[in-house]
């Protein structure tokens, strides 16, 4: 397999982890006659951080992106290169590599929300209420306004894109969020979690809620209900946004060598 | 002592760590008069996460496996030694190596929750349920359907096993939990807990459920109730498939050197 | 740019992010229809953590402040130079550059308070309390009485600056909570907010405070009630006597190099 | 001062911010009108494990003990020195070194205490219980039976001492919890806490029990009720036990070299 194409697995295997993680502690939170159930924000919060830690891990050779937002990001911060350098496995920056990246990543999470499917398989079944299965494979607002919501998820991405191109080395190969470690990036999210996911839920990434909506929407779920196709281009058009904003504004930032 | 009585001890001293704390949590959530009494889920997932780390840290010797999943996977992956290489202390992989780590796995696992039982003895006698106390031992699912919560079992347990060998360094000696390293190999396990735990309360690891069992099963434990037999295979049987298919799994990423 | 004015942007973003994140997290817990409603102190205080944890991140170059109890505990140790000597990025510790970092702290977290206050936009209008309004932006004590709830913002000020200052390398450039590390600093300031935070909600920071009073002052917020200028003074000024005792009482530990 | 007197400020300091943090979560947790009122026990957990983590970073110079049962545990383990090598402050193991080790940690404890006592002044006001005051202080049994409280005091400080000095580095000087880490240990003693600590409150040093004990029963606490000196010696000597139980089973492990 060429460098592409293994970068196009590492970052699908990655993703994928972090869906199947993700939605799983929501699933264990929201759904009926669970263990976690009720659990709480907190544990929903440090679940995605872990999810997070856990991806990051298993992208560690494409960079981990695991999130459109940063792969973005890395092109309006004028990455020249994907890939991680100290493997050697990098690819030029363009059409065909983003185009690469975001559609493992998008690939990825409807895989990983088909297997977070298959372990709550019953309580999917139980569960009588159409809302928490759909919150357990994607996002919506607590107060359903477009514009503020889209402000929510612009500022979030923006503080995770930011702080990982930012800090984490911007135009070297390994760009991404491997560059910054696994542990601070499950923090980083966390943290943003707990503190910006209150009004929409914290999508963060487009991939992670619009992979989840597409396996909603062709899963057999039993008494499923809608997939808010309508709410589905906030938490992809935000995150975009504020990635992309975070990739400039990090810019300025590339000549102090850390 | 040859290396393969070391590292029988170390196997045996780890497990009994992991499961003296683990246990020791649920007993604390579940049991009656405790001071942490329906401290919650994510209390729970923690207090498993750190029960790994010390098991971890305790039996870096023998590369920590102390499940015999990790072990099995190891083997499925091809590993040529069990041990630690750094400090000298290898076995090579064959079926009386794969006896002993199970072994020591199991028998450590039961004097842990005798340990457990021990320190909770009064809260035991003073519980009038038997379910939280057969639930301090050992895990039974939210909704009984054995091919689902075996199905559970394979895929928290493949997360597990897939990342530990798959990026903590498959083929050396020192293969297993502590070539990741104790911190992280802890968030995991939370993040599996919070995440994949919700249907069967996430056993992941056959020697952490039969080895309780089989303590619950002969101690003399006040009004115990039943030791759930019927239920006891699928912790074994799922987490022996999960680790098995994730150290297949992990093959093609050994070539590359991380 | 010279020195002086990239440490300003570096401490004025840093405590930026702090604000946001940090604010972020009171909002969470205290406004309507959020997703982390009522989520429990220990979010409050781990939302608060991480949010250092990313401050910290960010505003690396200039030394982490990001807070004027730290700048001034740094001159109390006897500091000759703030910024960061390994990127050749420092400043003499005089009048101006005093007023620089303690001005570039005050302006960041107004600036991040308002990026919160829009980030929960609809969340502040549909919230018809004005009591938890005020308590996203700034602290207020649970039993009001001016001398003991300056004791407790001074004695939890004062360890937050000892550790820091006394074990994180005093009189080097880099002096501050970079120095340490983001993780320790994140944990010792949850640290601090769970063991210290009950009595005040844990300022440790006039302007983390400060600024988010004047955000809140000058906002159009809706039904927002009064700023409460009353008891501002004591999270100014408690955590101004703490950093300079902590200060003062880290000198000795300075010829003991670790 | 020569470097036994070092050692002593060094543990004293130590201590008193462990008990300071340590004390103050439960304070928080169980004292009128707290923002972390009823906060749960995870919280406390937490709240334990980080005032250890502090305590060792400002304990570091003299290993960082801080407790009884790990000065005594070192003694049984062998231990020639105390102190921190590295540092070139050590001092040989005697009767006058250990007295004023321990001495330093209940003169600590005692302090820390006090300024705990200081923060929550009001708050113990309007306490109108004296249970919560105590349990402020210093621990108690769920259920009291001194045999089998003994036991699990035993077992949890065996736990902490076990892995501490078996795997953090046993004879040489700088012996104590700052050869693991301030993180592991924090971490081990979460896990101690939320697995071990349901039935008697995890003293498991005795410092941190009778040191603030003895405040307790000196301090004018507007009504304080009795400081229950019948159960006293249980923290104490349980500890005191397990710490040198771990002593002497680590002796084994002494001649692998981690």
């Amino acid at each position: 397999m060429d460098n592409l194409g293994l970068l196009f697995v590492s970052e699908l295997i990655g993703t994928a982890m972090l869906v199947l993680l993700g939605c799983g502690v929501v699933a264990n939170v929201a759904l009926a006659k669970t263990k976690g159930f009720n659990g709480g924000f907190l544990m929903v919060t440090f679940g995605w951080g872990f999810a997070v830690f856990a991806g990051v891990i298993v992208a560690y050779a494409s960079g981990a992106h695991i999130n459109p937002a940063v792969t973005l990001g890395l092109v309006a911060n004028g990455a020249t290169e994907f890939g991680n350098a100290g493997l050697g496995l990098t690819v030029p920056v363009d059409f065909l590599s983003v185009i690469a990246y975001i559609g493992a990543q998008l690939v990825g999470a409807i895989i990983g929300a088909v297997l977070c499917w298959l372990a709550y398989k019953q309580h999917f079944d139980a569960e009588p209420e159409p809302a928490p299965k759909l919150g357990t494979f994607s996002t919506g607002p607590g107060i359903r306004n477009y514009a503020w919501n889209l402000i929510t998820e612009i500022i979030g991405t923006f503080v995770l894109v930011f702080v990982v191109i930012g800090f984490g080395g911007g135009r070297q190969g390994e760009g991404g969020l491997a560059a910054l470690g696994a542990l601070p990036v499950a923090l980083l999210v966390v943290g943003i979690g707990v503190s910006l996911g209150g009004p929409t839920g914290y999508a963060i990434n487009p991939a992670r809620d619009l992979g989840p909506r597409i396996a909603h929407a062709f899963l057999p779920i039993k008494g499923k209900g809608s997939s808010d196709w309508a709410y589905s281009w906030v938490p992809v058009v935000g995150p975009i946004i504020g990635g992309l904003l975070a990739g400039w504004a990090a810019i300025p930032l590339l000549p102090i060598e850390f």
